[in-house]
């Protein structure tokens, strides 16, 4: 489908739920740029899930965002229960500039909702020539080693570096062995998933979609992956004042009120102890890297974003395939109100 | 083995080996407190590495170690090729007076070497009330996703924050699938590794922990833990001045120089958006996780950092086992010189 037109509908829908013009726009703007990136599980997935939680007001369309300065470096947000994206993108904003005035930029946020994938707002400040950290947390999805109940979200670890050339160096990660939006697209699809990354509300591997969304989702190397899940929590959640252990809510599912998700940025500047021979360096390191002997069938050893950028440009070109289920959900959408 | 007797015995052979008083004592408390932690690997088992650097002065037994104030926040440190212990605990004690005065603490470490256990500094700076990160990079162990050559360290992750009780949160973890140093010990007593854990010299899976050493160590769930070991070795190397890129020494094997060793600390304050309310919410945090439904055989979920204290204190209480091989390097050490 033509993407410009889709996005024209998208922004149109996201008014027509009474978000300002500028927050449509962001909003729609992540959302097909999830499916550009290949993550169709952030994008037109959820929009049914943000226009019905906008009408209730859980999201509420017309927040009043409150920056506090905490010092030259550290800015505390309440995103006032906006759309997560609106919240995210003025947040990695002041980061940016905290960073570019001091060297370091941290920004906590919290009363946020879903942001979308962490890379969009990483992108944003290694395209200003600086490194950055993004955690989030996120609905229950993963279990705690040693718990039979899911309790952490996939919560994301992402890291961004310039690397002197075109494509960022972008690492974007859940610390769930698969990614919770790839279960609800394939359990909305009726495919299957694959064993040994959820198991079902009884504790039983499973490879049907639906029964792992009842159940709990797997961590990457079990206590390792569990520790990286509790510290991001602690540092999104705990430490923002926003929403953890567990109580984030599931958009999907719980409209008893706002999600109250945490979001942390740390942005740093990368020539702080190298000076100028950063880009010597990162190329350098990039260079060794990729000129390393390859295992059998790969071709190239790509850095983490390349992939991700490839994907991108080839969907820009062949445009974005929307499945008639979705489809269906955004033409009902286009008429309401 | 009496502990006090034999601090003081490596603490004396440090000093033989021409470390100041001061640096003899730090390193001689870390390499027992690993043993202690239940960290063998870390411990006793590197004493005659050091001493053999020591000696060849590719560690500097009398470095000039220079802190460069970059802001009040950030600091940069060449260790003019000290031994670890020193460097990086003068870098976290700089990190956490630069979080104390700003919130926000940055130091990066150039010309370091192998500094233990990321836990020693990271405990300092929760003892101290703050949030802690460290990253460091170590010798080429594990292959990056897609090559069939070792390049990235077992490049450690390591995240400390204050719980309100005695017993610190702190998650330390490699991203390999076992550590290093265990594979070490293994050799050093004969002893097997788990099959799935590394490579032979041929990419072939092996259970001979020697065979183990000339091959390659597995990331943790393959590209994420490839993509976390690269994150470590742009913070802790790109960044800082170090060595990067697998340049970093293997400290047993390559004696043609200094390894050049990065870390970098991360300290925060914990109440920086929360206030006061920090401590009740981190105690709410793992209340809240502890009483979830256990898994068969487990009694109780640990908090990381729980598991080492209780190890910990047992090995206090009974003394630390060393090996009949390490016994007699100790003894040979010993009258060295």
């Amino acid at each position: 489908m033509n993407l410009l037109k889709i996005k024209k509908i998208v922004e149109n829908i996201f008014k027509n739920f009474k978000l300002k013009n500028t927050d449509a726009k962001i909003s729609a703007e992540y959302l097909i740029k999830a499916e550009l990136l290949g993550a169709p599980s952030h994008g037109l997935a959820r929009l049914k899930m943000y226009c019905d939680r906008l009408s209730r007001k859980i999201i509420n369309p017309n927040p009043k965002i409150k920056i506090k300065k905490i010092s030259q470096s550290i800015s505390h947000i309440d995103a006032n229960n906006s759309i997560g994206f609106v919240a995210a993108d003025i947040g990695i904003k002041v980061a940016i500039k905290n960073a570019k005035k001091t060297g370091i930029g941290l920004v906590a946020i919290k009363n946020s909702g879903h942001y979308g994938l962490s890379c969009f707002y990483a992108e944003q400040a290694v395209k200003k020539n600086l490194i950055v950290l993004c955690f989030t947390n996120a609905p229950p999805a993963i279990a705690p080693y040693g718990a039979k109940k899911s309790l952490f979200g996939t919560n994301p670890i992402c890291f961004g570096a310039p690397t002197g050339n075109k494509i960022p160096f972008i690492f974007d990660t859940s610390v769930s062995m698969i990614n919770r939006g790839k279960i609800r697209v394939a359990a909305k699809l009726g495919h299957k998933i694959p064993l040994g990354v959820a198991l079902d509300k009884f504790g039983k591997p499973t490879s049907n979609a639906k029964k792992a969304l009842k159940g709990v989702q797997l961590p990457i190397a079990g206590f390792k992956g569990s520790g990286l899940a509790w510290m991001v929590d602690i540092m999104s959640g705990v430490l923002t004042g926003a929403n953890h252990a567990g109580k984030v809510k599931d958009p999907f599912d719980d409209f008893t009120g706002s999600q109250n998700v945490g979001h942390l940025f740390l942005v740093l500047k990368p020539n702080l102890f190298v000076g100028k021979n950063y880009i010597k360096r990162i190329k350098e390191n990039i260079r060794t890297i990729k000129k390393l002997p390859k295992i059998k069938g790969v071709n190239e050893i790509l850095y983490p974003g390349q992939g991700m950028k490839s994907r991108y440009k080839k969907n820009l070109k062949k445009g974005i395939v929307i499945s008639k289920n979705i489809l269906e959900e955004i033409k009902k959408l286009n008429v309401i109100k």
